[in-house]
């Protein structure tokens, strides 16, 4: 199994659970000032793990959530966005262009904001009203689950919140159960580009987990490996990029827990029929020590990405091309 | 200029304006019943011509207006959605599965409903407090904006509609002189793909006009012309999709005259040095005769449109590739 680190996996969950009590306080200073309404925005792969909490608050609330690129927002403006609007913000270099640009255009809307950084002392930190720096805490993906899922118990719309947030000390152990156990899959992925690379693949999933394969598919396939790729949600697959599926054609899926299963498993029925290319990357082959079933769903984002983390080390790799290197992101000036 | 029929794009428009005063008066009573916030909902293409919509609604209003994937929403539900929440719904067939079914799940909730249908006595029609029959009235994707627009009206957040309203009488001869004026910008991006076709193509754009530079990428390109397109947000652009930029890569930007702009123009300059193949379809390059400049923004996604129409007909004629044939949607059980 190559690069993978299960001491540093466990140890790093350890420290996200650890920042557990700082989360909710944050969450409850929130809860007592009164949030209206809930902003999610930050850039490219940041926002799109951001997507999953945006379902799960639309799914579990009364609140209203909404998510809005910096770039646009900005430009556009949003009169949803009050100075009893929360927002959440999150970059891992904590000085995200756009992300840091955004933090200050909402504080100067009296915005509520709070921002997760991997890097202390970022200029994010300092244009933001809370900032939680996770340093080598990961996933980090899953960090604002501490602030939204207290939100959601102080307003009666999770009570079971303390108990999932409880289970969650096993999630070290969970996440190195589940990259032991889907490593193959990852690797028969990768061996299909092992001839040859593929000209293209079409990248689909839904609800809760569709934000990380579209992120599995541009900043992993397109950013760290250059490889052409189009990602659809399984909803909207009928409607076009069906039409490109055919024999020779690879079709991966990502399927969480959640109640979009139906939307995949009919992108699955027909692809099946179509293309001899099918990789299915499914959250419920997998056992979660720990997890009581009823919360599965809600952790099915970062588990899939551990199952999409098997996949692309293999192929990076198998590939010869490390995942670190970029042609233009951050090299040059645009 | 081929496929292209003067007399019928404006009596056509004609048509469009003529369903003026009783869209108008569905958002009359609309607003006498009172809303809390605006739900677009629809399928594939149909709710990327929605998108506009939104936009608009989410920079002018003080109502909360949100986007939901029908087969989603109805898996997930949404707290938002209450009685006194207007549902917006668009199918040329009138009878397209996902959103008849959301229709009647919206019902069930007591949802107020407008649908626009290309058919009448469509199951769709009857499935919605509010149908409306455009038959062969076009661009039909403007049709929402004798309703959103009158709604904004009458809550004091668009004074200048009726002007913009009354302007619109104009619509037909701006459609002909842009399609006229566009038609060699078309043509020129068709014959890219004369000698050989294409292998992939980028595309992107932004805000107002970003739904339908997505489906011209989903439902023209990949669903009519079985090209491999990738589709991205200018605003995202960098995040990712930057990377496979290189010499011999076509990518294609869609701008209109929103806010966003500068976005697009970040794309331009960046992709103009890394590849010889760029063409910028752009609405500000072109006359509107009959509509102020403050109206520009609004009409940009249907005038983009016209302006891709040129496009994929010159394509689809240089490709001898006709736009109505499909592999398998609507042929195929899935």
């Amino acid at each position: 199994m190559i690069d993978f680190n299960e001491k540093a996996v466990k140890e790093q969950a350890e420290k996200l659970y650890a920042l557990r009590g700082e989360l909710e306080m944050v969450a409850d200073k929130v809860c007592e000032k009164g949030v209206d309404n809930i902003l999610f925005t930050s850039a490219g792969g940041s926002l799109a793990a951001l997507e999953p909490f945006s379902y799960m608050m639309k799914s579990m609330s009364k609140i209203p959530v909404f998510t809005e690129i910096p770039a646009e927002l900005m430009v556009t403006g949003n009169a949803l966005v009050t100075d009893r609007t929360l927002a959440i913000l999150t970059s891992k270099s904590g000085d995200t262009k756009e992300t840091v640009a955004v933090a200050k255009w909402l504080a100067e809307k009296n915005v509520t904001t709070i921002s997760f950084c991997g890097e202390p002392d970022s200029p994010l930190k300092a244009a933001t009203t809370y900032s939680i720096c996770y340093g080598e805490a990961e996933p980090h993906d899953l960090i604002a689950i501490f602030v939204l899922g207290r939100i959601l118990y102080n307003k009666g719309e999770f009570a079971d919140y303390p108990k999932f947030a409880d289970e969650l000390k096993n999630l070290g152990n969970v996440l190195v159960s589940v990259a032991k156990a889907s490593d193959a899959k990852g690797l028969a992925y990768a061996k299909m580009f092992d001839a040859k690379d593929k000209e293209y693949q079409i990248w689909t999933g839904s609800g809760m987990t569709w934000g990380h394969t579209y992120s599995m598919a541009m900043c992993v396939l397109e950013e760290c490996q250059w490889l052409r790729t189009k990602s659809v949600n399984s909803a909207e697959f009928f409607h076009g990029t069906i039409e490109l599926v055919e024999k020779g054609v690879l079709v991966c899926v990502g399927m969480g827990e959640g109640p979009t299963r139906p939307l995949d498993e009919r992108v699955i029925r027909f692809v099946e029929k179509h293309t001899d290319q099918i990789v299915v990357f499914d959250t419920k082959e997998y056992e979660f020590p720990g997890i009581s079933d009823s919360f599965r769903w809600m952790l099915s984002p970062v588990i899939l990405w551990a199952i999409y983390e098997r996949a692309y080390k293999n192929l990076a790799e198998i590939r010869k091309h490390t995942l670190d290197i970029r042609r233009y992101y951050r090299r040059l000036e645009y």
